[in-house]
This record gives C-alpha cells, sequence and structure tokens, in this order.
C-alpha cells in the first residue's frame, strides 16, 4: 500500500526539512546540506545509477535499498532549493487529467 | 504537505500497477513494460540526469518536472521488478530508528 | 590497438572543434553547441547510463556502440567548456608516475 | 592535440588490459576486475555524473580530472566485456562516412 510509504515520506520529509542549517555534527543530513547543492546532486545520480543497476540485476533486496536512498537524497536535494512535497504533488495532480508524463508523451494517456 | 504527496503517490502506483500487462496501445505506461526491464532502468537514469541538472542549475519549476518523472519512472521499475511500495517503507522505517542511510552512515544519526 | 583509436579519436576532436560556431543546420555537433552546455552534458550522462546498462547485460556489440556515442558527446563537453585532449592527456600521465586514479586510490598503484 | 591522447591512451590500455588476473592486492585496477563487471559499471556511471556537474558549473579542473576517471573506467569495462579499443575505433571510423552518431542523427551529418 502506497498509503504507508505517504506516511513514511512525510515523516522522512519533516526529518530533512528540519536539519537545514543544523550543526554538521549533529547528523548526516545536516552534514550533506553543509556540503552544498552540487554534492547533493552527485549522490543523488550515484544513487541513480545504483537503482539502474540492481534494476536491470533483478535484485530486489538491493532496490528498495537503493530506492530508499535515491528518495532520502532526492528530498534533501528538494529542500536545498526550494522545492516542496506539494510542488511535486500538484505537478503530479496536473499531468494524471491530462496526457501523461513528459513531453514525448504529450498525446498518449498515462 | 508530504501528506498530499503520499495521497498522489498512492494514486500512481496504482494507476501504474494497473497497466502491467495491459495493451500497449492503450498507454503510455503500459508502452513501457512492454519495453522491457533495461528500457524502464534507462529511462530511469536518464530522469536522474534531468534532475541533478536542474538541481545544479537552481531551476525550480524544471526540478519539480524531473522530479515528477523520476519517481513515475522509479515506480514502473518497482512494479517490473516485483518491488513494492510496503517494502520502501519498510526499509525507511527500518533505518529511521538506528543509523540513517546508507552503509557509509551507520554510525551517523539521520 | 589503441594506437587506432588513438589516430581516430585525433580526427574525431578535429571535426568537433571545427563545429564551433559553425551554422547548427550544417551538423548534428553544430546544433549540439547550439542548443548549450547543459543539454551537452545530458546527452553525456544519458550514453553513460547506456553503457552501464550495456557493460551490465554483457551486450558487447551494443556497448561499443554506446562507448562511441559517450566519447562523441565527452569530447562535444570538452570543446564547449574549454577543455583539450592535451589536458586530459597531461593529467593522464601525471597519474601514471604515481597513484592510480582518484582521490579514494591516493595509496594504490595503478 | 589528441595524438598525445592517443598515445596516452595506448599505454594506459595496455596497463588495464595487464591487470585482468592479476593480484587484487597489486592494483588498483587488479582490485576492481576482481569487484566484477557491477562494480565497474556503477564507477564508470559515477564518473560520468560527476563530469556532468563538473561541465554544467565549468570548473574545467575539474572536468579534467573527472574525464581521467571516466575513461580509466570506460576502458575497465571494456575490458572486463571483451570489447577493445579496435572495435570502438572502427565504429567511430564507420560513423565517419555516413550519418553521424546515434539513431536520431540518421540523417544528419556529424
Amino acid at each position: 500500500m502506497a498509503a504507508e510509504l505517504g506516511a513514511t515520506l512525510d515523516r522522512l520529509w519533516r526529518v530533512i526539512a528540519s536539519r537545514r542549517g543544523a550543526d554538521p555534527q549533529t547528523s548526516y543530513t545536516a552534514r550533506l546540506f553543509a556540503r552544498g547543492r552540487a554534492k547533493i546532486a552527485q549522490k543523488l545520480g550515484e544513487e541513480a545509477i545504483e537503482a539502474v543497476i540492481e534494476g536491470i540485476r533483478g535484485d530486489r533486496t538491493k532496490l528498495v535499498g537503493e530506492s530508499a536512498d535515491l528518495i532520502y537524497h532526492l528530498f534533501v536535494l528538494w529542500a536545498d532549493t526550494g522545492v516542496t512535497p506539494t510542488d511535486v504533488a500538484a505537478e503530479l495532480v496536473r499531468r494524471e487529467g491530462t496526457s501523461g508524463l513528459g513531453e514525448k508523451r504529450s498525446r498518449a494517456n498515462l
């Protein structure tokens, strides 16, 4: 059930948002914010590569772990850039009614 | 509010899961399943690259769009591999109480 | 023989460098320069993802094709950023005598 | 001069090829082969992400370093998969006379 994922992501987001500007000594997340945008984006890219690889290999346990890492670093990038989960939810809702995802899918149903 | 994101992701997951095995003519998602695992993983990787780039550039509107694409393709990869949102939620919960995310963070708090 | 690769890359570099500032109508390379740095970097990232996937799958023919695409787009990024093959050759030579590649390998031989 | 790059890549390839099957204790490259294809491909993907980021940031010195890392790991992936520099050179030559690079460019000149 994605409901469970939703509630978990809600907590994850609040934790991450609360770490902005915190002492880098106190948590991994605060340390990541202190290292800056390029490092956060790099980590997101690295976790995505690992998710791609585990997906291809079909290793479900590792794909679960890499997916958790991917979502975590995506949320940190959102927080650092000023994007909120509401922004992304609104974008997903906007696409529901119309044409699916991405410019190449403009005439396709989701 | 991540609550809105949670509910939106719940709907997104149900739509994606319902497209497995559907006629590729009927939707972009069904077509993507038909193209196979490697193509799905490739799309995930491409959307991640775009999110990384828009994060670095600080373009919030584009980062929102790329994030929506990234989450969508991640969900399709989950569905194709047999991973569920519950699996990933359980992994995130497991990390909450202990040591944060990833092997490098084993002694750090989230 | 990498010698053949060297001579081929020499020609490839000269062609790419000559396309900077050329009319975008005249060639794919000129068009790519006209689309700008972010698009060039995005293409590099996409080709890398495809090389990663074909490497994992062990498809040699496709890995050859993706590697050609990867090197081509890397050269375009160099030309757009002001990096030359000589710069990269000098960096590779610098590493030969010392410690291998990358910060994690500072105590290791190549 | 790409000629210098060509000669340097020739030496790099010979060193890498000679490390296949060597004792992992003796070099970083032998250790990387021992870790297997998925790890090699992952490293290639990570270095590509870093090259993309430094390209976008316009940091020439870092782009040079990441490019050296990228080429090195690409060569290790070739060696592990059974691809040779000659294969890739032949593919690049094949494209010179015809239509440029990639399926989307089939009607364009390079």
